[in-house]
């Protein structure tokens, strides 16, 4: 019998990659373009287009039976639209619509890429074997999302997970997404890097002032980095215990570039956790770096697919 | 064909109630003790015997097929114990066990409070019809729980939904929690009180410092007790909007005695809410007070009980 595949795309503001993935989350073909993020709606589908086309030529092409996508947010998975932040020419556009147009009228799953990336860590990497976990992407923006009683919570419209955009400051500075003191306004690489240069910190004769810049004058042993590091800290766990409190969870995964940090961010957070964690039923919370690589928004977009079909092997993407 | 009931018990600081309530929500046998809450645990659990005693002999008793215990928290589903804050007699009481001995080893759902009074307004109060709903009490403490994807989110300890203490304030005061910044900790009763009285605010001749004198106050003009208001609907809207984006909710249910303060709370609750809750997917969120009375406890373990036995006839509880 031959096992039905996946077409799966991720699709953010620099690249759109497709694959043909397997029911063991196995990449069998791959295809990519970069984003012609500044361009009109129609010239960023037809990089799209151009990647399932790239798709559809395979042989391999007859046995998929499903479409799963993970796109850069906010996604409207009830109307199958996408308005990526990121992506200008992408207001309410209806991807899922345009794709299925490509595609022989294959059925379509959408979701937030901070979803995919949870529903790959929890069929393939760190949470895999949770029943209940939050896996976050913490890089130049904040992203994350749920897995609740076993399975991929996307919510109504995909975007569930957002802990980014919680506020755990409510007189904090404002947040480009219109409210104030966001998680992602304090933790992301970029604000670890402003912080770090207003409180003194400069960069080595290369000029790089990036957070990785950052994490290894930390690691050397500069204050204002190491604090710079644990003030991202504080704010991560304060969002962790959030949710932790809200929807009980046992495990977080901390992923992205920041996240590839190391012990430099998971010292300080392991610590602010118990300071933000304190009620029975989340003292038990751990945090861990997540495990998949770049593979990982496709693979789990197609792990959401499957799991909607009813076809994926892996333990627990339900 | 008879009718399967429930026996439903909700255990408070101040009150141990009990009923049998058929499918359709329908009290038809109650009993009550006050809560010895300084006595030692077994003194406590004669009380719950007391009020089961009186549910057994009746001649209804027979149609019960499962119970429904709402408690004080935090409890443990997991193990079946409870550990109430004000009930100091009670340190992981095995509360589940000690309730099937005297009731024939019959199956107990176990769950928070903030749980229970959830599934009872998700069944048949301001959250009916709503397949993802935030429920919350907010009175001398604050407490809340789910309803996801049209279940009741209870989690695996039962206590999912405790927005009381998710942090709002990272670098705010101690809550007794552990934690710091704590919603409960801005917007509990208590504290809309202590912080009128701190801004000047005096009470009439009754001496009455409650947060419903601050809400009489509030009504009738005074800045103070408008602003401590302000500043708990301020606390709450970012505790609502972080529930919202973290897991797709599009109602919010506030009921307690400080939720019965009408305008004075949510007019600047639905303005803090436009403040916080900015993306897109969670920009028509709205927020209502609650319409269960004081049975709410009762009715929402008997729910809990029987959407765990897929015999609920209410939509969507279970």
């Amino acid at each position: 019998m031959q096992t039905d595949l996946v077409a799966a795309l991720d699709i953010g503001g620099t690249k759109i990659a497709g694959a043909l993935v397997d029911g063991h989350g196995r990449i069998l073909v791959r295809a990519q373009r970069p984003t012609p993020a500044r361009e009109d709606g129609d010239t960023v589908m037809r990089a799209v287009e151009e990647v399932l086309a790239e798709l559809t030529a395979t042989p391999q092409w007859s046995a998929v039976t499903v479409i799963g996508i993970g796109s850069a947010g906010p996604v409207d998975a009830s109307t199958g639209t996408v308005s990526p932040v990121n992506v200008p020419g992408w207001r309410a556009f209806p991807l899922v619509e345009r794709v299925r147009a490509v595609t022989g009228g294959l059925p379509v799953e959408l979701i937030g890429d901070g979803v995919a990336i949870t529903a790959a860590e929890h069929w393939q990497g760190a949470a895999r074997g949770h029943d209940n976990a939050l896996c976050m992407v913490v890089s130049t923006g904040v992203g994350g999302g749920l897995v609740l009683g076993g399975r991929l919570h996307a919510g109504p419209t995909g975007n569930a997970g957002h802990i980014g955009h919680i506020c755990v400051d409510l007189d904090g500075d404002p947040c480009p997404c219109g409210s104030r003191g966001c998680v992602e306004g304090i933790a992301s690489g970029p604000n670890i890097a402003r912080r770090a240069l207003a409180g003194g910190w400069r960069p080595g004769p290369d000029g790089d002032t990036s957070a990785a810049a950052v994490a290894a004058a930390a690691r050397a042993g500069d204050p204002v980095a190491v604090a710079s590091f644990e003030r991202a800290a504080q704010a991560l766990a304060a969002g962790i215990a959030a949710t932790a409190t809200l929807v009980e969870i046992d495990i977080a995964v901390v992923g992205g570039g920041v996240g590839k940090a190391g012990e430099v961010l998971f010292a300080p957070l392991r610590t602010a956790l118990k300071s933000y964690a304190t009620l029975s039923f989340v003292r038990g919370l751990t945090v861990v770096p997540a495990e998949m690589g770049t593979d990982a928004g496709l693979v789990g977009a197609a792990a959401a697919a499957l799991a909607r079909r009813g076809s994926a092997s892996g333990a627990g993407v339900g």
